[in-house]
C-alpha cells in the first residue's frame, strides 16, 4: 500500500505537484514490482515516469485538492490524493493519445510518445506505425492504471469511491467526446466552417469541464459536498476554464515560444478551430478570408503567411473580441466566488488562481 | 439500476451469452441517457451495440460464470453477472484497437470501427485519419465504461470488487503487454526471427490468460474461491488457453473461410508470429525457408504462394508438431482437472469446453 502524508499547510497548492508526482512514482514502481514475469513494464512505467520529469502544471490535481479544501479544514485523505493522481494519470493517457491523433512531435521539450517508441524500433520497416500502435496501447494502460489508483485507495475504497465515481465518469466521457468535437472541428477544411458555437462546445469538454470543473467537484464531492456547493464550484469553474483555453489559443499564436515551450505555427498548421479563427472567418473581408483559407490547416505554412493571418485576426477584430470574452469569463468566475458557500482559505486560492490563469505567458 | 435475473440453471452456459448481450445493451442505453447534452454518444455506442449483434463466442463471460460455478452452487449474484459483462466490454476495447493496429478491414462480416467512422466522414480529405483517430477514442471510451460495468454494481460493489479487482488489473496489464509482444514479432520481418519462445509467450498473455485464465478465476473469486481452487483453475485454463489459440493458428491457414469468417491469408499477409511459422522456419531447408520468408508478411501475398506456404508448413511436419501439441495441451488441461477441487458440474462444464474449443472448426 502506498501512504502519503503531508506536514505542509493544505491551503499551499504549491505543494500539490511534488505530492502527486512522488505518489505516482510509487504507484508504477508497484506496477513494475507486482508483474516480475513482464519485463516489458519496465519500458512503459518508464515512459510514464519520463513525461512526468517532463513537465506539466498538475492543475486537475491542484484543483482536485483545492476542492476538497473548499468544503472542509480537514487535511485531505488518502483517498483525495489518490484521486488527484488518478486525474493526472488519465492526463497522460490523454496527452499519449491526443499527440497521436494530431501527429505532434514533441510535448514538454521531448519527443511524443509515438515518436520515442518509433525510435526504439528504427531498424524496421513499419518502425512509425509500431511507434503509433505501441503508443496506443501505453495511453490505454495509463487510462487503466488511472482506475487502478483510485481502485487501490487504502482506507475505505468503498465509500469514498461510490461518491465519486459518477464524476469520474462523466470527467472520462466528456473529455473523449471533447476530443471527438476537436477532430471534427479541425483539419484542412476546418476554415470553411467558421462556427463560434462549435468551437466553444469544444472548450467547454474538451477542458472547462475535464481541467476545471470536474476535478475541483470530485475534490468536493469526496468531502461531502452538498449541491450548493459543487454548483458554485460549477460556476466558478466552467467560464475560468473558458478563459482558460482562450487565453491558451492566443498563446498558441502570439505567444513566446520561450515561455510557452510550443511553436506558435502548429495551432495555425493544425487547423486547430478556435474562437479566435471563427470570430476572425465571420468577420473578414474577401481578401482577408482568402488569407485565412489558404493558411489554416495548412501543413506547409511559412512564417511569413502566418505573419499575415495574426495581422487579419488582430484588423478583423477578432483578437480583441477574444482578450474581452476573456475579461468577462473571467469576472463571471470570480462573480461567483462571491457569496458561494465554500470555505475562505479555498476561495482565496481560486481567486488566485483564476487571475494567474488568464493573465499567464506561458 | 440495471438488474438481471435468470430462471434457467446454472449449469447451462449456453443462456450466459444472452443474459450478458441483454445486460450489455442496458448499461449501453444508460449511459447515453445519462449525458443528455452529448448526443455524439448515439452514435459510440451504437457502434457497440452493432459489434455485439454482429457475433462473437463470448467465451470470456461464459467462463467467468463458470468459474463463480466451479465454486458454489449458488445462482450467480449480479456482481458475477457485471464482470461477465464487463470482459465482454473490455474485449470490444480490444477488438477496436486491434484492428486499427493490424489495419483489419472486416470484424465480424462487418465494416471494422475505423472504417466504419472513416466511411461516415468520407466527404473529407481526411478521412482515413478521421476514422482512426475517432476509433482509438471509441475504443478509449470502451475500456472506461468496462470499469463502470463494475462499479455500478449493485449490491455490494465493494467487497466484491475489492475481491475482484487484482485480478481485473492484472487481465488487463497482461493483455495489452500481449499486444505489444504480437507487435513486436509480427511484421514484413517476422519470417526472419524464427523463436517459438516469442510465439508462445504471445500465446500466454494475449490469449491464454486473457481469454481462459483470468475470466475463470474472476468468476472464482468473486465466490471466494481459495488458492487451491484457483491454481486449479489456471492449471486447466493455461494449457487450454494455449491449445485454443493453436487451433486458430491452424485454421487462419487451412480454415473454411464460410466456417470461421476470416481469410486464410490474413495472417499470412500480416506476418503473424505463430507457433507454425516458427515451427516450420526452424526446420526448413534452403528452398523451403526462401518460400517462406518471401511470402510471410507480404502483403501482396497470393493464394498460389500461400499454398506453397501450406505445402511448406505440412513437408517440415510443422503443422503435425502444432497439431501434436494441441492434443498435448488439451490432455494437460483435462489432467488439471482429475483432482480439482471444483464442483462436479463446472467440472463436465469446463471438460466439454475443452474438447470443444480445440476439436472446432470455426
Amino acid at each position: 500500500m502506498i501512504t502519503l502524508t503531508t506536514s505542509r499547510t493544505p491551503l499551499e497548492p504549491d505543494h500539490v505537484p511534488g505530492a502527486v508526482e512522488a505518489l505516482l512514482y510509487q504507484f508504477l514502481d508497484t506496477q513494475i514490482d507486482s508483474s516480475p514475469d513482464l519485463p516489458e513494464l519496465d519500458l512503459f512505467a518508464g515512459m510514464l515516469r519520463d513525461m512526468i520529469a517532463a513537465g506539466g502544471k498538475r492543475i486537475r490535481p491542484v484543483l482536485c485538492v483545492v476542492g476538497w479544501q473548499s468544503v472542509t479544514d480537514r487535511q485531505p485523505p488518502q483517498a483525495v490524493w489518490r484521486a488527484a493522481a488518478s486525474l493526472e494519470l488519465f492526463h497522460l493517457f490523454a496527452l499519449i493519445h491526443d499527440d497521436i491523433m494530431d501527429a505532434s512531435m514533441t510535448r514538454r521539450g521531448q519527443p511524443t510518445a509515438h515518436c520515442s517508441l518509433a525510435a526504439r524500433h528504427s531498424d524496421r520497416d513499419d518502425a512509425a506505425a509500431l511507434g503509433v500502435n505501441a503508443a496506443i496501447l501505453l495511453g490505454d494502460l495509463a487510462l487503466g492504471w488511472s482506475y487502478d489508483l483510485l481502485h487501490t485507495t487504502r482506507p475505505g475504497p468503498a465509500r469514498h469511491l461510490s461518491r465519486a465515481w459518477p464524476l469520474f465518469n462523466a470527467l472520462r466521457t466528456e473529455t473523449l467526446v471533447g476530443q471527438y468535437l476537436d477532430l471534427l472541428g479541425s483539419g484542412p477544411g476546418a476554415a470553411a466552417r467558421p462556427d463560434i458555437t462549435a468551437a466553444r462546445r469544444v472548450i467547454r469538454y474538451k477542458t472547462a469541464k475535464y481541467t476545471c470543473e470536474r476535478p475541483l467537484q470530485l475534490g468536493a464531492h469526496l468531502a461531502g459536498a452538498g449541491t450548493t456547493a459543487l454548483a458554485a464550484l460549477s460556476a466558478y469553474a466552467l467560464p475560468l476554464g473558458e478563459a482558460f483555453q482562450l487565453r491558451d489559443d492566443l498563446l498558441g499564436v502570439y505567444g513566446d515560444p520561450e515561455h510557452t515551450g510550443k511553436s506558435v505555427l502548429d495551432d495555425l498548421r493544425e487547423g486547430k478551430h478556435t474562437v479566435l479563427a471563427a470570430t476572425a472567418l465571420q468577420r473578414a473581408t474577401p481578401a482577408q478570408a482568402s488569407v485565412l483559407r489558404t493558411g489554416l490547416g495548412n501543413r506547409a505554412l511559412t512564417e511569413a503567411h502566418a505573419s499575415t493571418i495574426r495581422e487579419v485576426f488582430a484588423a478583423t477584430g477578432a483578437r480583441t473580441a477574444v482578450e474581452n470574452l476573456i475579461s468577462q469569463r473571467c469576472e463571471e468566475a470570480l462573480a461567483a466566488l462571491d457569496h458561494a458557500p465554500l470555505r475562505p482559505g479555498a476561495t482565496a486560492a481560486l481567486r488566485a488562481m483564476a487571475t494567474a490563469a488568464v493573465t499567464r505567458t506561458a
